[in-house]
């Protein structure tokens, strides 16, 4: 089994050692999932969008296993770190994220995926997680939605 | 100066405690804020999206400090985890983000940021930092613009 690094040194040489690749050109897969910046838990942030609204849904974490999961099932899936276990989204729901496309940033840090999806991603209910607004005028937070 | 909470199951009962309230009903920012989720390290995850296009230009962290400066001055200002500091997003490039709003999750572990920005967001002068781009089909990764 692959050992995700977690040296972040080498993990930003890695992408730095890239970032002047012209548009188009492509590097195996394999080279840029192995040299992925996982944290200290082996985790690594993953932000989900909706292909279609481009709302931002939810932001988790995967392990390389669940990233690994992910592109091999095209079902969306994240390392729950309160159950400590894979987390196959939608799996209790049926409200499974579809993935359409995911990106690596700049310092191979960060995951975004655009998903498919049918039904609320907030397990409040909402139709996404980022229900909790600043009002700066005001100094409150205002709740959008209700909790389902 | 205000010490952030550093204890996730504190903020986990605050945040269960309040998603079943209504749409429209509001909380004092400072009890919010007080109660969000900063890791070991003092820090927060950041997504940040074009208020316009919708695209997540970045993803970056905050620390408590940082937090309240962006909102105060609606600069964006993340806190560099290589440097050590605060950093106003464009203090150097001139492309500063203009924060127009600001959410958080339900877990109270993450934040969204909808800004008006000009200029690229990566530092390899793309657009927006996720230019890593998986095709499955192939195992490969295509780079997605060139360096400025």
């Amino acid at each position: 089994m692959y050992i995700p690094l977690k040296d972040t040194d080498m993990a930003k040489e890695f992408f730095v050692s890239i970032e002047n690749l012209t548009d188009g050109s492509q590097l195996q897969l394999e080279n840029v999932l192995s040299n992925l910046a996982f944290n200290d838990a082996g985790l690594i942030p993953v932000i989900t969008q909706s292909v279609d609204t481009k709302e931002v849904l939810m932001f988790a974490w995967m392990n390389d296993q669940s990233l690994r999961q992910t592109l091999t099932t095209g079902l969306m899936t994240y390392w729950s770190r309160s159950r400590k276990s894979l987390w196959v989204k939608g799996e209790t729901s049926g409200h499974y994220q579809h993935l359409r496309t995911m990106s690596f940033d700049c310092d191979g840090d960060a995951i975004l995926c655009l998903v498919d999806h049918s039904g609320p991603a907030c397990h409040t209910g909402r139709p996404n997680c980022f229900y909790l607004e600043v009002d700066q005028t005001v100094q409150k937070v205002s709740i959008i939605g209700d909790a389902k």
